[in-house]
């Protein structure tokens, strides 16, 4: 009665491997003018989604996408079994209240911005062993993430070099029995941390974690980056997309070749003044379901890994001056 | 390959049930001077755990616990596939740290005083769908969360009649394929919000969601409260205890024969000034570990329903004038 095997430790082969059904991204005004505007479902021009406060409008965010993509299915809420998903809000309020307005049993998850990949690592676990539907789902918000762990948006702060721009989006995918492209395998990473202590250089934080579930998952599975049409991860920023490269080479894997972040991929940094990119587990979780699964359905890649990253830390811990641990967790897509 | 049944949506029947192999508690030394003193595995008399920071100690209990745990078993920590846990602090810091030192694949949970039952439920699927052996844990601290949720404890500020006291303690449980007893079933929690809106009576918060959990649990199982040696609540406190027990008895459901709250079990009312009783993740947590799964091995009952209760605000949501949005997951706990 084994619904998956474990390859190694940590990585998960599921037996009958959850589908991808459906999904649905919405962003707001600044993403729907990025490189991947016409590739989300909603993008929303408020960025206060019609709410009183930046908390209240990234909860709504989270919501209505969910909502927005039982529409799009011709389901209900009781038609689906779970919900996991969490956001980036102290006690992750943004997810909590909308599971309340939602009532589908819910499995609240925090991993930064890794929480996409760990939605969908659980929504698999509950797929594979019985479940018929399951949304996986995250959030984030700039506003909201601002004011919450740098300073809010009035204060008209300087941002450094290193510095990544949370995006305003979220993606929620429904796992179930039928539908393309189907998860085979997950690797539910290790937290590591480098001594990085700059908050404002969470790529570099971050990459160890991602090239660090990247060799366990391609040593279990055997495989090597050519394997795969594509390998995403989900917001290192463009100078943690380098540092990953870097550290996987030195371990004499190469990725530069079929390797993009979704942090470079969602705003143009010619046009765009976001630093180093885009970050916030709405980032992945947006560029997930409006960009990487609608291109498998088309059949413009049959294999990707998708390694969504989460930098651990508070501003609390910080101020204390604890480095910053980081996780990935690795969710491998195939179409049949 | 399915691993468990749907009894209803929202209530798991695991095929092959995971089984308990073994638990270790620790608490700090308000809690070892109550009732449950001489249950724990381990009590400390420094709240500090030897650090320099409540969360640094909050973060030390959370891993020295596991450490405990697997030092008790004759384990390493790369005997473990997977762990599944959180606590209450800001980004979910103390086990997220505690993750790093300890090296287990880790998928971080967040659902406030929930915490412990959502870990096992987690847990459970990943052992019921074939992981060895995985470690399910929770804790919370009296001095982290009343300095992030309330004042910092050199303000002496009062507390009201309805508060109840964050419990500094840890409880882990390892999940595995031998041991006793074993989790056959598991109910995922709604969000209920009832419109409470007083942060200091969490116990009129987490009652409903107590009582809408029971109520599809015993439903979808075709039990009655009579069928269980007892009912448990994670930490309802005195008060929230007492409005449970009048919303089932609305609905003809009488859980007052056998039902306790490990909030009200902790502490000594007589001679401990803790209002309503006991709190946090680390209550029900470190009583399950302490009392009732010894209790279970050793006979005393053979069938437990374990319902922890989390209530999903934060200071932020208090502040903007929002109610408490709750949820209560149960674990069903068996002795052959």
């Amino acid at each position: 009665m084994k619904s998956f095997d474990l390859l190694s430790p940590h990585t998960i082969a599921f037996g009958d491997p959850p589908k991808v059904t459906a999904w649905h991204s919405t962003v707001g005004p600044m993403e729907a003018e990025g490189p991947l505007g016409g590739c989300f479902d909603k993008t929303e021009s408020d960025p206060y989604f019609g709410q009183p406060s930046w908390e209240c409008a990234e909860s709504t965010l989270f919501k209505n996408n969910i909502i927005n993509l039982l529409d799009k299915e011709c389901l209900k809420t009781s038609d689906i079994d779970f919900m996991t998903g969490g956001d980036l809000l102290n006690q992750c309020t943004a997810s909590g209240f909308a599971a309340r307005d939602l009532a589908i049993p819910h499995i609240g998850l925090y991993g930064a911005c890794s929480t996409m990949a760990e939605s969908l690592l659980v929504g698999s676990l509950l797929v594979s062993g019985g479940a018929s539907r399951v949304i996986a789902s995250a959030c984030s918000h700039f506003c909201s993430a601002e004011k919450q762990y740098r300073y809010p948006l009035e204060y008209g702060s300087q941002r450094t070099p290193h510095s990544q721009w949370t995006v305003t989006g979220s993606g929620a995918v429904l796992l179930g029995t039928i539908g393309s492209p189907m998860i085979t395998h997950a690797t539910c990473g290790t937290v590591i941390d480098y001594g990085i202590t700059d908050q404002n250089h969470m790529g570099a934080a971050m990459a160890p974690a991602f090239a660090d579930t990247i060799k366990k998952h391609l040593t279990a599975l055997n495989a090597s980056p050519k394997d795969y049409s594509m390998i995403f991860s989900g917001d290192l920023g463009k100078f943690g997309k380098k540092i990953a490269i870097d550290l996987l080479k030195a371990d004499g894997i190469d990725i530069s070749q079929n390797f993009e972040d979704c942090g470079c991929l969602i705003y143009d940094p010619n046009r765009q003044d976001v630093h180093a990119g885009g970050s916030g587990c709405g980032c992945s979780a947006s560029v997930l379901a409006g960009y990487i699964l609608p291109a498998m359905r088309k059949g413009k890649m049959d294999r990707v890994l998708f390694v969504a990253t989460g930098a651990l830390l508070s501003p609390l811990t910080t101020q204390q001056g604890e480095s910053i641990p980081s996780i990935a967790h690795a969710i491998e897509f195939r179409t049949p």
